[in-house]
């Protein structure tokens, strides 16, 4: 995508003479704590629902609804008075990760504060921050030329971080009220600062609850230990199992399915600046990478299947000792899908991992708690094409196409049944810090992020147009 | 050990005939959390150790002292009116385990609840049911004789269930003070209901605290998955290395200085009325036993090393999914050591299996948190004999010598600082619930426990006479 100069959009002149008042509405937004997964916070969640409704309301945007479902609200809105134009449908999600550990956090995760050029906060670029930008960009829009020059619609959910249940059963039941020609989601990184970044390709996720039940109660380790089965220690032995001393998973039939990336790709992901030194030391911080050698960082993160275990409860873990013989244990876990997987084939290989390696005396239940397929987008297609340039024309720096190691389940909805591509146009930086403590959010990205978005919708408008 | 029968002794008149009281007094006692491993409980931990004072005080007992400790207060008292006599130091603990999962409990862990002959509370059976007995069996004989059949001292301890470093300190620090000729616990079980059993053997312990660090802070997984070292997979990885499938311990060197079970004590493990059937029904209570299967139950768990996990924590474990790879997780761990196993040697085996086995990209910290040997005591002593035809006489069956699995570093510290054997004469069961929910002691075994120690006080000082 070659570097092309334009005169410089009136949108850019919009954002820069509100940057404070447009900073300022981010952060109220980010004062919600709408953590999706915690009951104790559904009425914030509701509340970020309504900011984001009467966001929309405010910029212009038409029909807006909040919509209840049987756990968090989605919000929709649309403008359509421009016939002939191509209609695009921006996605994005108000809900946030929790923001545990708290004590690591400089500042209060939901007291939105700035530093060196960053907002931090829980959500600030995952997606709040992200999400925002989409209704700046309309509300400039209006503001410079009293109209849009392109179909929208808005479709915003609150369960991103929870597996968004409702959004897909949405998408699903109302296909024909969310037509578009296109998707836009701000919800990815830019590669590097300054370097425009449309991801292409995505993981997808099986997301499961591990329980290991051994004895019927706890036991005196001195009384049983040696003859009991102990719950922790049976959930440790399978789960071990899953993945061998190189990184490589376990559950057999993995890697069957996996479609390696072109050689095209590859010539590309070697020319992106990278450091693995670098990336060891100021993102991952620990004293050596692990997984599967043989694939480069960019192979094991985009392109290559994963198994994590995101977190492990059981026995006694409290203050000094206690000699239990443990009952019950508990573990969340993941693997990460890359295009071409099945998730229901790789939940059944592991059902059947489980029922090969489970340990003697140990009772397992497997709860699939969310899933959804891996995906790569058509860099061909003319949208992806226009937003390439858009972003490189407000960059002014050639648009690169990379993957994601994350997953975004709704782009496959929208594929699915919406029969339409997906532009992943992200703003956000490697080391945002998404599902950790101080995430932040870098500010200048999110003024050029609107600014960009706006002059998209501009030039997507107009070239389809003309 | 022949049973025989003797004239019924005058205490267990007295016994019969308070029963109603002595039972309220143990009540009293047990209503009192004295969890001494939470911070929260140091307040009852103080007010059972003054509750402890205050009946050794009214039992007859002299020179009670409440004695200050860096952590909590250690109790003694004597009577030292027999000369000629011998002197028995009774030995028990007043602190009592943590009572979570309190969930599981059918009536709350300190509000002592009568059911089918047994009385439920955290500590019935572990121990202050136990060392209770002691001091109504001092009662008893100074009601019925109006005066004591030999010397008594006694010390009770607050920290026995967090690695009694206070009493460890003053045994060493005062052995002419509790100079005996043996010392007396009750804090084990009888091998089954109505079976005289005095334990002989006990496994010492070590326990430790292993926490794995990965990346610097919790990483997304998305962006980081197939690179990042995951500290709670580091920790399972390493754990799951420590113990094969068939329950052998993997630590170099962690069999050698075991000392197999004499030909004599297998013959008398294999007469125990046990069926492995039952023993996994009725108190495991899983579908399988587990360890090494060339040794039996009894060797399993009575002379075998054990290595267990009594828990694990780390990352997300919360309500719903977080992707997550986490920084940090820790568990608490123990080896069991049989007699002949030194705790030091065992530390660093553990120490060297950690450096050889320690996954890529993470640390590992390992502290010891309490540490104690296994030990043996000589069936000829002849305090032995007497206290297992007292208990015969009481309980109308010959009593069996068995081994515990479990540890009271204690009995090491007597004999290496005051050169004394220890009776280990409990009468505790099988399926009490130690350390678990819906601990309880039965009550009958109360009643004839303090019976049995006042006949031994009783004929312990004759024999020594005669």
């Amino acid at each position: 995508m070659p570097s092309t100069s334009t005169k410089t959009p009136p949108t850019n002149r919009f954002v820069e003479q509100n940057k404070t008042r447009l900073l300022d509405e981010l952060k109220e937004f980010l004062r919600i704590p709408s953590v999706s997964t915690l009951p104790e916070h559904k009425r914030d969640v509701q509340r970020a629902a309504e900011f984001v409704g009467n966001a929309l309301r405010k910029s212009g945007m038409e029909n807006v609804e909040v919509i209840q479902t049987e756990r968090h609200p989605l919000v929709y809105a649309d403008w359509l008075h421009a016939p002939g134009k191509p209609t695009v449908l921006c996605y994005g999600h108000y809900d946030v990760q929790p923001a545990d550990p708290l004590e690591l956090w400089l500042t209060p995760p939901f007291e939105p504060t700035v530093r060196d050029g960053n907002l931090y906060a829980r959500g600030s670029a995952d997606d709040k921050g992200q999400m925002y930008m989409h209704i700046k960009a309309v509300e400039a829009l209006r503001a410079v030329n009293g109209t849009l020059p392109l179909n929208l619609k808005f479709l915003i959910e609150g369960e991103e971080e929870i597996g968004g249940v409702s959004v897909a059963k949405y998408v699903e039941e109302n296909a024909m009220k969310l037509k578009a020609d296109v998707a836009l989601v701000s919800d990815t990184n830019m590669y590097a600062p300054g370097l425009p970044t449309l991801n292409v390709g995505l993981r997808g996720l099986v997301y499961m609850e591990v329980e290991a039940t051994g004895p019927a109660r706890d036991l005196h380790s001195g009384s049983y230990g040696g003859a009991a089965p102990n719950a922790v220690f049976g959930l440790i032995e399978l789960l071990a199992k899953a993945k061998n001393s190189d990184g490589q998973i376990q559950i057999p039939g993995i890697y069957d399915d996996i479609v390696p990336p072109t050689a095209e790709e590859r010539v590309s992901w070697a020319s992106l600046p990278f450091s693995e030194a670098e990336f060891l030391k100021t993102e991952v911080g620990s004293t050596e990478l692990t997984g599967e050698q043989k694939y480069s960082v960019f192979e094991r993160t985009w392109a290559r299947p994963t198994f994590e275990v995101h977190g492990i409860g059981g026995g006694f873990t409290g203050t000094g000792s206690k000699t239990v013989i443990p009952a019950k244990a508990v573990a969340k876990i993941s693997i990460r899908l890359v295009p071409k997987q099945i998730p229901s084939k790789v939940i059944a290989a592991f059902h059947e991992f489980v029922r090969q390696n489970t340990p003697k005396g140990i009772q397992i239940e497997v709860r699939v708690l969310g899933s959804g397929p891996g995906l790569m987008v058509d860099t061909g297609h003319q949208a992806i094409q226009v937003a390439a340039k858009a972003f490189s024309d407000i960059f002014n720096k050639p648009t690169v196409f990379t993957r994601s190691g994350g997953s975004i389940p709704i782009v496959g909805d929208f594929a699915t049944h919406l029969g339409i591509p997906t532009i992943l146009m992200g703003f956000g930086l490697p080391d945002d810090g998404l599902h950790s403590p101080n995430e932040k959010y870098n500010i200048d990205n999110y003024y050029k992020g609107i600014m960009t978005i706006a002059h998209f919708f501009e030039q997507y408008g107009n070239e389809d147009a003309g």
